[in-house]
């Protein structure tokens, strides 16, 4: 018999991890109207923006817009990467924050230039902070699978990494197989495990689409427990690899999958897709995901 | 725990199911090219061709010269929808044949202009001669999840039309989600059923990518117990409602999911990928799974 939940949460990660990751810049009042017909949809916890520098992402130079001009509707996370990014989120009464680290070494020092334990020694005192105001703190996991670099992670290092977010008293994980690279059999390993080891905190699993399995996965870590996914409305966001191929799972993918199962989610795919018909215009990327192609003929 | 096998069964169906499908007349010789690269590759069953009248898929107007030229590696079978093909699919001394039904009434009427009923009193006595004569019989069950024109079909219509067939002696179901609708809760419960029900029979998944869920379906149906698995070499293929949709289940990526899983499959996926490689300047299609993509870009 087949163990699954009757309801998940979908974290929908399209305006930040997606649309950080194309090539146009999208004005801001085309972001607000993304977020907004999105949070229509029904989407309830979200990714909002990032409070990195603009030097390095200008995509998100309009955090502060971003962050002061939204509709105040469900769970909203902003990424911040270091204590300026976080102070300046605080400063502009964010009550989410989500950081990030990678397992793998090598990944951590390519993308912020520390290695994982340093990165950790920084994140410290500022988590300790943060839920000493009471902000939620999301730690978004990457490489928990698989480096470009490292190849194959370690189970017990994910888990190791995992545990020592929940000692500082993190709200969530999202371990993400970032390269796209996990099979079934390995998410529902994992998650087994983080789910054994580590009860008492949010467990969201993110996956990539980049070699067609993120909906097997998807299904693997239901069966493991997990009732949390991040994703991307359209498959927005970053493909590593392979030009055309997907990044992050799409949303309305992920949805009709769920839903179809009897999974509720509280989201309207015909609206998530009528939302990305209104942002198709303001990318170079064409949006691919199936319901998306689908809708698309109607 | 998840219960999988440690070896699956790959039935190519490119040639047939996938050329079938294609918008260009692909030059015979360059279809036997592509069958016998496929064959290095690894894969030893495959549907090859099929014995339709060349009026309505003119595509397989050259059956005859490829089941004379082909190499005779593996199992190799063809399609015959009638008494017609089926004498020519035998005069050419064929050992594997396929006959198709849908369980769907409206989709057979509008398929080959018979009810099911219909259909499987015209196969009944073919059927019989063909077992006499030692021909091996692969029943391929169409819409046994959804059809396109009737929605939702019962499992217990499609369980009842295969338990005609292995009463006739047939050796193979292949029984398939022809619009790529079924979930992989759906999918799990049809299979189960059948492999409880059925116990003496080949059992078959085909899947389409339709609406992304293919490899989830896969990975459902492992868990049911099944493995045998059709699937098309850069997922070629039918796709009866989305332009650039996947029709068939690209081959390439499920041994992907299968071999990362450590379940053996015997299939070099570059050696597919080259196949592809070979194949694409004669079609109209752009080859577009993921392995395929990833391939191109070493």
């Amino acid at each position: 018999m087949l163990n699954l939940p009757n309801q998940v949460t979908i974290i929908e990660v399209g305006p930040r991890d997606g649309l950080q990751n194309t090539q146009h810049i999208i004005p801001t009042i085309q972001k607000l109207n993304f977020i907004h017909s999105l949070q229509d949809a029904g989407i309830k916890e979200m990714e909002i923006t990032s409070f990195v520098s603009p030097k390095w992402v200008p995509q998100m130079a309009d955090h502060t817009d971003i962050v002061m001009n939204v509709n105040k509707i469900g769970k909203q996370y902003v990424l911040a990467p270091n204590e300026i990014g976080i102070q300046k989120a605080l400063s502009l009464n964010s009550k989410a924050i989500a950081v990030f680290v990678g397992v793998s070494n090598t990944f951590n020092k390519k993308n912020i230039n520390q290695t994982t334990l340093e990165s950790m020694n920084t994140l410290t005192p500022i988590i300790k902070d943060l839920k000493k105001e009471g902000v939620f703190v999301r730690a978004c996991i990457s490489t928990a699978f698989y480096c470009p670099y490292e190849g194959g992670i370690f189970p017990e290092d994910t888990l190791a990494l995992c545990r020592q977010f929940v000692d500082l008293g993190v709200d969530e994980l999202s371990v993400a197989d970032t390269i796209g690279m996990a099979n079934p059999v390995e998410s529902y390993s994992l998650f087994s495990l983080l789910k054994q080891e580590l009860p008492n905190v949010l467990l969201t699993a993110h996956f990539h689409d980049t070699r067609q399995m993120a909906l097997a996965n998807i299904f693997a870590s239901l069966q493991a427990g997990i009732n949390r996914f991040d994703s991307s409305a359209g498959g927005l966001g970053g493909c590593p690899f392979a030009k055309g191929a997907t990044g992050n799972v799409a949303t309305e993918d992920v949805v009709f999958m769920l839903e179809q199962m009897g999974i509720q989610t509280g989201i309207d795919i015909q609206k998530v897709c009528k939302s990305l018909k209104h942002l198709q215009p303001f990318l170079k990327e064409e949006i691919s995901s199936a319901q998306y192609k689908l809708y698309q003929q109607r």
